[in-house]
């Protein structure tokens, strides 16, 4: 059965960082936002249509009226079709070689190929500072803008995966290794990380 | 400053076995119930009822009503001897030497010494299994009695720190990795927690 780590991550946590640079220091194949390609081509949909299901299940996005806010629905039969289009590639790719996949709800679906679950989370202030490096959040947010868009962000991921499972998103029993990256550098957590994924897979763990 | 390592677990997790472990590997002192012996020197109280007001606080154990359930409370001068001496001797081992420190609120307590904090947790599949091969547990006891104690000792250690600290005990963000030991042999586990904590000590991380 080939090497699967599926990380899970908090946005703004440096989670597909860490998942880029494991790949490359394994030598596997990563997928990110590939699978969004993937999937808006098996399913003849927008990438951009895809990648609000994928992720955030059936809302596309949350609409505030006043204090309060309500979902914008989708469209039923295109949510079928992404999510089981979803379903054939991640397992494709599970099947075609050693990989680090992001996101995606992977550990829940690759779960019969034993896959290594990490996820990767960090304090507000870090996640804040990381944003705004890397530019994830528009610059011109304000500071309170950019918290409340990492919260909707978690939000849209944690009920993506209520469609897929009854275990939270968040919750540290659903992983084999919860790593807070709070004021740390990404590339440092590599060699630690590295030598936990090779005594699984070396089964030394097990 | 030294560097301390505190580990919270959950009962039947391994995480003591992992603090153990971990304190050989690089070295450095090991402490866990030689606090008991040390508060109980230093308060004047019996090793025992230290030990229950150092795990569980305010309550030594919970009485049954039934399907309800209360607690028989702590002499409260007792409670405040008891949680000065383990503050003062957690903080005397934390500027003695390097060291690893299982249980007590250690990474409240040292907060200001900037611990690496580890949490270890596992399935309830797991504990049982560790619970009866270390015989943690009277051997006696029915698999459901078992699973009782494992809770019952969780539920004590969880009131303890919320006597301290504002943050709950078992949530990933107050510690920097949490390891789910579920059907891993712990001594495999060693590698790469070493790796991890040289980096973090080596400032790698930060």
């Amino acid at each position: 059965m080939n090497r699967i780590i599926t990380i899970s991550r908090e946005f703004g946590s440096g989670g597909r960082e860490l998942g880029k640079r494991l790949s490359e220091a394994m030598g596997i194949a990563y997928y990110d936002r590939e699978i969004i390609t993937a999937i808006a081509e098996k399913s003849h949909l927008a990438q951009s249509y895809v990648q609000s299901i994928s992720e955030k299940g059936t809302y596309v996005y949350p609409i505030h009226y006043g204090r309060t806010f309500s979902f914008r629905p989708v469209n039923q039969d295109n949510q079928a079709k992404v999510l089981v289009a979803q379903q054939q590639i991640l397992q494709e790719l599970a099947e075609t070689s050693d990989c680090v996949i992001v996101g995606r709800c992977a550990d829940v679906i690759l779960h019969d190929y034993h896959p290594l679950n990490l996820f990767v989370y960090a304090d507000m202030a870090s996640k804040l500072i990381r944003c705004r490096e890397k530019a994830f959040c528009d610059e011109a947010l304000s500071e309170k803008a950019m918290e409340k868009k990492i919260r909707q962000v978690d939000a849209g991921r944690a009920h993506y995966r209520q469609l897929l499972a009854d275990s939270k998103w968040d919750a540290k029993e659903n992983y084999q290794l919860c790593i807070n990256t709070s004021g740390t550098v990404i590339k440092n957590l590599i060699p630690p990380i590295l030598s936990y994924a090779n005594c699984w897979f070396g089964e030394a763990l097990q």
